[in-house]
């Protein structure tokens, strides 16, 4: 049980430092200054929880209170600014790693909203905004559709992590940690394999529509 | 009473189908994969209450818990990807819908504000909020100015609305639910004709300056 | 003791107006309508603080519950619809009043924080918060990258404010009245100096790759 918690703590981290590197770079592909860089890698790191943290009434989130994330998130950030070549050499090890920090938020995210004495709903609902939310903050930050809508098992495997220790926690047919731990491997493996196959989900495609022209909307 | 709050139910599900449609509507024109599909359709549906339940401390939002709206928001989905003919056919009941939930969201999210004991500054805004601040989140996430800040009589309608409630709440010339009543039929009046008679709020014309002309934005 | 919290009252009113005429400039170079103005112009007066209000769970957030702020607003507004070229001429005071507002909003709210209890680096990060918030979100509603995540010293002033106000509370070298002024002075002072000098944080350059080509995003 103490073990499994370190083990989760150090998982975490390499999470954390995988989502802060996905924020820092594509900061720096924008050519945001250094505040910028840093405000986006810990908010990739980071947004998601707080996000769920306000809705379960944890205030203050605890993103804003533990400061190792947010020396993960300037590390990150360093080593995008200063070593960007090394942080392209490590493309591979960073998407397992975001592999990683996508399963172990979405865990830890229905988790905690269990654990706070709500619903299954609430616990779903809430995994799933822990594991992607910071990447949506980021994409509406550079004002792009949100990556996460468009391509690739990404939400739908944190989806199934999260439903995995809800169902688990109900219905009690293993212990809360042995749940956790399917649950973790379940949406690791679906996205390791979705990146390694290139797996989407289904996009209807609207031949007819090109985007927005029924509604007349006239970009700024 | 009692049955004010059936018929109140009947509404709020009628409202937050129509949300969800124009939500999925939008996501399917802009080619999002099927999660990305389901998660606006909801957003749309819910985060206006969620944002009004975050600021009035009421966690977590209802919006979360009550599954009937997430239910409703994958009904729409489905059609809106199953059944897209069908969808179009339904484009005039559905705005009829929408204004019923733009109406309810603004008289029930002001009357929620007013009941967790807030101001009447607190309940406008917030009932402001829970009609349209859904629809801002779809914009936002789909990289759009808001549309309701740019054209028709929208969330003025949902201002009016709320500014009933919180009036007879505080004049007490009638009981609330009249009130209630009062300001939905206004509200959902308002909005039906600007729809017909294609009202708009005045738009200050900048003849001179193209937008961000001055700022000397380079966006991205 | 009173004297100082009637001089922030009055720096507070300057700084929203300032805020608030940035967002209704902004939104008026956008050609929203009369109620996307004042929204935009009440959500940049409002948002940073509303942020960190629900972050420290000061439910509803004093924005919402204080009509001084809301006046402010529509005042800035009115006179960005109305009086535009008065508007354009006060460019250079508004400055002056923007850079107020950042130091006040950054101290007073990193002062918030520290007074509910939060430690030091909660009390920062909200303090920047407060600070840039609200221009964060109007640049988000109008679809534009964070234009103080791209350039101008700006909420790295916000930074430097916050972190005196936290050292001061810790090290109580100086009282926190002191400590609040110094952190004030050093935050105006850093920002009218970016302003005149043209101070930007350093932009890492990224000669090879154009903005998102590596991520592969079709932008919507």
């Amino acid at each position: 049980m103490e073990k499994l918690h370190s083990l989760y703590y150090v998982l975490e981290m390499a999470g954390t430092f995988a989502f802060a590197i996905s924020g820092a770079t594509a900061a720096r592909k924008r050519n945001l200054d250094l505040f910028g860089i840093c405000a986006i890698a810990f908010i990739v790191a980071c947004g998601g929880g707080i996000i769920r943290d306000l809705c379960i009434g944890a205030t203050p989130p605890a993103g804003l209170t533990n400061w190792p994330y947010l020396v993960v998130a300037l590390i990150a950030t360093g080593l995008t600014v200063g070593l960007f070549s090394l942080v392209e050499l490590l493309h591979r090890p960073v998407l397992v790693f975001d592999a990683i920090g996508l399963s172990l938020f979405a865990v830890t995210g229905a988790e905690k909203a269990l654990h706070y004495g709500h619903n299954g709903e609430v616990a779903i609902l809430l995994g799933v905004t822990t594991a992607v939310g910071g990447g949506v903050l980021r994409d509406v930050l550079l004002t792009r559709v949100p990556v996460i809508m468009e391509k690739e098992i990404y939400a739908s495997a944190a989806l199934i992590g999260a439903i995995i220790v809800v169902l688990g926690n109900y219905l009690k047919w293993v212990s809360g940690d042995l749940a956790a731990i399917i649950a973790l491997l379940v949406c690791f493996s679906l996205r390791i394999l979705a990146l390694h196959y290139h797996w989407n989900l289904p996009t209807p495609v609207d031949k007819k529509a090109s985007p927005d022209k029924k509604d007349g909307l006239d970009k700024g």
